[in-house]
C-alpha cells in the first residue's frame, strides 16, 4: 500500500547515509534550553543544570509491532514517539528531547521515510521534543524505528512503579481496551481487502478505537493535571502492556497486592460494541490488550477528594498487603485472581 | 556457526519478555554516581548536578554491520557498546551510562544472546559504564541491536567537529586501516570455509588485523591522555567511516581545507603486508576503511611540543583556509582531492 501513495520514488542509496540524515532531519527545530548541540556531531550535548533526567528506549520491528498494509507511515512516525514519551510521562517527567534510529530497506523509496518524519515531526512540535541524534542504516528486510526520550525532572517529584502502599486507591487515566479492538477492527479489514480489493469499508462508527490503535496520544495532560490537582501519585506505569501486565509490575516492585473491580474498569462505548461484534469479553481485552499508553498509578486515600469526579481519572481498586495476592472482584462480587499475560513479542514469531 | 558452540538451547519464548531481560541483565552492576535509578521501570533516572551530558545512537544490522559466520556474538555485544563509546570520547566526554535495545529472531537460542549480554557486560566492566535500560523484542529475520551511550562534561571541555582553524596540526591517534584489512581476511577465511570446512586456517600473522576488526577498543586512554598532556584539541571526531570522510565532517563544519602527507598516515606492518597480499594500494584503505575507532583531532601549532613524540598520536597533515580545499600530498608531492568515500551501508543492500 505505500507504494501506492507516492507518485515519486527516489531510491535511498543516491542520497548516501549522510545526505539521507541531512534530508530528513533538516525541519527540526530545537526548542528545548537543555538542548545545547543537537544533530551534527558525534554526540549531542544536553544541560539539565540541576535536574535529573529520565531515559527510556523503544524498538519497533516491522511485522511484529506494525503492519504497514493497514498503518500510514505518517502515523507510525507519530506512534514510535509516543509510545516513548508515554514512558517518559509515566515517571512524572517533562519530554525534552529524542534520538531515532531507523534501518530501512530498499524497498522504501525516500518518500516513505519523509511521510514517516513527518509523523515524528509532527509529534515533536506537539510535544514540545527536540529531536538530537539518530543512525539511518539499511536492513535486509523491513523497517526498524528504534527511539530514545529523554526528560527532565525536579528530583523530588519522581515516581516510580514501587511506591504503593496498602489501602492507597487504583486509578487510570482516560479508558483502556480501545488500540486492541481498533486493531482488531483493521486485522479483520485487511483479510476483507485480500478477498475483494475494490471493497470499500465504512469505518466511521470504528473512528475512535481505529484513532486509539494508529494514532495513541501520550498522556502528558495527565501529568499537568495532577500537577494543577496537587496530587503527587505514590506509584506509576504506563499501560504499554495490558492493564493485568502493569499492575502486576507495581505490586511486584511496591510488594502489595491489590483488588481491581471488573465494573469501574473505564470501557468506551465502541469498545463494548466491537467487542460484543467479535464476541470477546470486554473486562478480557481491558486486562490484556496493550497499547493504550494511559497512565496507571495509585494515590493516597487523602487525595480522593482532589480527583473525584474528573473525567480523567477512574479509580478502579485498591491496594492491598501483599499476602492478599492480586485480585480482580467480578460484577457478581467473586474474587478472581489476575493473571498477567500482557503482550509478548517473543512468542508466536518465526 | 553460533549453533555449533552451545551445547545448551533453551528457546526464548520460555522466558518471556520480562523474563528474559531479568535473566540478560541480572549481572550488570551500577557503578556510577550519576545512575540514580537504573533498569526496573518506565524509564532509568540520571543526575549529572552541574555536568552536561553527550547523547550518541548506532544501530547495528545482521548481514549489513556484521556476519555471525565469523563473529562471535561476545564479540559482537563488545564491540557494539565501542562503537557508542567512540563517539562520546570523541566530544572528549566520559561515558557514562548505555541503554540496549535487541530484536532477535527465534532461530537465536538463549544461550546466544547470554554470550551478547556477556560481552556487553565484560565492556561496561573495563569502561566503567553503567547498562542503565534498554528493550528486547523479536524480529522476523536476524539480530538488530541498537545502542545510546551517555557521557557527562563539564561544558567548558566539550569539542565539536566545527573548532578547527587554519594551521591547525591534524592529529590521528594509533594507527588505521587494520579493522577493514582484518574483514578482508575474515571475508577470505569464509569463503575458504565453504569450500573445505576442515581447514584449520593458521591466522596468527593476521592476529593484530582480525583483533581490530573483531574487538575494537574506544580511545578512553587517549583522552585522559591528552588531559594529562594539557592539550585540548580545537575539533575532534572518531574515525568510523574512514579517514577521508572524517576529515570532511572537520573541514565542512568547521570551514576549512585541509592538506593530508600521504607518508605521514600510520600504518601498522601487518596492514601494509595484508595489502600487499591483497594487492589493495594502502593509502586508500587508509583513507576509506573505516571501523577503526581511533580519534582524528586538530590541534593549535603551539600544543606541538606537548605531544611531539609521543607514540600514541601522529601529526597527518595541517589545516588550511577554505578555498584550497581538501588535500592529499602524496609521496611524489603530488597533491590530489580528497574524495570522501566513507562506508556507504544504503549501498548494495537488497
Amino acid at each position: 500500500m505505500i507504494e501506492d501513495k507516492n507518485q515519486q520514488r527516489t531510491a535511498l542509496e543516491k542520497l548516501g547515509e549522510f545526505g539521507l540524515i541531512d534530508h530528513l532531519t533538516k525541519n527540526f527545530e530545537i526548542n528545548q534550553k537543555s538542548t545545547i548541540k543537537s544533530i551534527g556531531d558525534d554526540a549531542a550535548v544536553l544541560d539539565f543544570k540541576s535536574k535529573q533526567l529520565v531515559v527510556t528506549t523503544d524498538l519497533l520491528v516491522e511485522h511484529v509491532h506494525f503492519d504497514l498494509s493497514y498503518v500510514p507511515l505518517k502515523h507510525l512516525g507519530y506512534k514510535a514517539v509516543m509510545v516513548n514519551l508515554s514512558d517518559v510521562y509515566a515517571m512524572n517527567a517533562s519530554a525534552t528531547q529524542i534520538t531515532i534510529s531507523i534501518a530501512v530497506s530498499n524497498r522504501f523509496p525516500l518518500e516513505a521515510l519523509e511521510e514517516l518524519y513527518a509523523g515524528i515531526e509532527t509529534a515533536a512540535k506537539i510535544y514540545d521534543i527536540d529531536v538530537i541524534g539518530g543512525d539511518t542504516t539499511s536492513s535486509t528486510t523491513g523497517l526498524i524505528i528504534s527511539i530514545t526520550a529523554i526528560g527532565e525532572i525536579d528530583a523530588k517529584d519522581v515516581i516510580y512503579r514501587s511506591g504503593a502502599k496498602p489501602n492507597d486507591l487504583v486509578v487510570v487515566s482516560g479508558d483502556i481496551g480501545a488500540a486492541y479492538m481498533g486493531l482488531q477492527v483493521l486485522e479483520r479489514e485487511k483479510e476483507v481487502f485480500k478477498v475483494n480489493p475494490k471493497n470499500q469499508p465504512d469505518l466511521d462508527h470504528y473512528a475512535y478505537i481505529i484513532e486509539r490503535q494508529l494514532k495513541p496520544e501520550a498522556r502528558r495532560d495527565i501529568i499537568e493535571l495532577l500537577k494543577k490537582l496537587e496530587v503527587k501519585p505514590t506509584s506509576m506505569i504506563d499501560i504499554s502492556d495490558g492493564l493485568s501486565s502493569e499492575i502486576m509490575h507495581i505490586c511486584k516492585q511496591s510488594e502489595v497486592g491489590v483488588a481491581i473491580y471488573e465494573n469501574k474498569i473505564p470501557l468506551d462505548p465502541q469498545v463494548i460494541s466491537a467487542c460484543e461484534e467479535f464476541n470477546i469479553d470486554s473486562t478480557t481485552i481491558a486486562l490484556n490488550g496493550g497499547e493504550d499508553y494511559e497512565l496507571l498509578m495509585t494515590i493516597s486515600q487523602e487525595d480522593f477528594p482532589k480527583i473525584k469526579g474528573n473525567p480523567n481519572l477512574t479509580v478502579i481498586g485498591y491496594i492491598t498487603e501483599k499476602a492478599r495476592g492480586m485480585n480482580l472482584i467480578t460484577r457478581d462480587e467473586q474474587s478472581v485472581p489476575i493473571i498477567a499475560k500482557g503482550w509478548n513479542s517473543l512468542e508466536n514469531q518465526e
